[in-house]
């Protein structure tokens, strides 16, 4: 059995997204980040960053956190939603690595300046936009030559898109990237993608220093 | 033999120093990004996010971006660098990822704020220091119960050191971490990592369209 430690974000969906893809088995630690959970000594015991995805694989006694590691490790666990062929698994792990540096960090950076920084500073909303919409161009380039981002429907392509997915809320346009939107509607149509969106939040929001305790068994 | 197309910038000093450590082959070509040869179709068609480092290894046939897929790549083939055991393999991947989501997107938004952005802006500037500091500070905990990131010497303290080594660029002080300082000068003393800094510049400056086509073949 598998615990995850997480929370409604974009990495966070990563995580669950593939687990329902693998069809894996996990309890379910919903993490209050508004609450600062992930700063308490308990969660910090199982990643000292303090971010989620966490996952504690049971099976091999493995504390995993970094939701890019987490993926490949569920992929090899099970050898789905990676290729086993060397050119083609190292296909999904360079656009699995384009998320993790690229799409992640810059769309992140998009919507903390968009929202959440505490003084507007239209040049490094610019920026960030303008950057993500850029790699988001990459991407629509690769889906115009290929269906999935390295072949089949992979890590590479859940990774991205739980980014991707959320442009509105980073008000980046995708506006023109037909095959981008292709590739959003088509995942947006997996059950297991839209079971994966479906993190709940931690029990008992009024009683918030409960919540790292409390989960919920998924299948 | 493996063509790597670089420069002298952090995640070009990660495939250098991978390549050095593990004494393979390879032939270098500058990559003259002052020029914007990043953005030529030339490269482009390498790498169509116009980003280096690239490599292209003939004995696969594989041409492969993302300097956290390369790393990944390099220590497959030879074996070496990354531990073969899962869990083991898994803590080096774990911190590969922190590096690539982390570290190096955090600290290249703050070098970008203290030195590029054509607007001075100190709360852009403190909240990207502040955030790299705070991943110094949690490498040194690690550091403190470990002699390197994932127990032997790997590819993982080989990305996180080629950023944190250039912290003084970042105007981002490592005071007080004792053991990521002691980290920085282990790696520092190696040969393989003094030679992997040693990029040369692009072949002929001022003829600066020739730059990617020149190359300087490494034993």
């Amino acid at each position: 059995m598998i615990d995850l430690y997480t929370a409604a974000t974009p990495n966070g969906w990563k995580a669950t997204i593939t687990l329902e893809e693998l069809d894996l088995p996990y309890t379910l630690h919903p993490v209050d980040l508004t609450a600062g959970e992930q700063d308490t000594p308990k969660f910090r015991a199982l990643n000292p960053n303090g971010r989620i995805p966490v996952i504690v694989d049971h099976e091999t006694n493995m504390t995993l956190f970094e939701s890019g590691a987490i993926l490949l490790y569920l992929a090899e666990k099970t050898g789905l939603l990676m290729p086993r062929e060397l050119s083609d698994r190292f296909r999904v792990i360079q656009w699995l690595m384009f998320q993790m540096g690229g799409i992640g960090p810059m769309q992140g950076q998009a919507v903390t300046f968009e929202r959440y920084f505490p003084e507007d500073v239209p040049a490094a909303r610019k920026r960030y936009k303008n950057e993500t919409r850029r790699l988001y161009e990459v991407l629509n380039t690769r889906l115009a030559e290929s269906e999935y981002l390295a072949g089949d429907y992979s890590i590479a392509d859940i990774a991205n898109w739980a980014w991707v997915k959320t442009h509105r809320w980073a008000r980046i346009s995708v506006d023109g990237l037909e095959h981008l939107q292709r590739w959003i509607d088509a995942i947006a149509a997996r059950p297991a993608a839209q079971r994966g969106l479906e993190i709940p939040p931690p029990a008992g929001n009024s009683t918030k220093q409960k919540a790292l305790g409390a989960s919920i068994t998924t299948r």
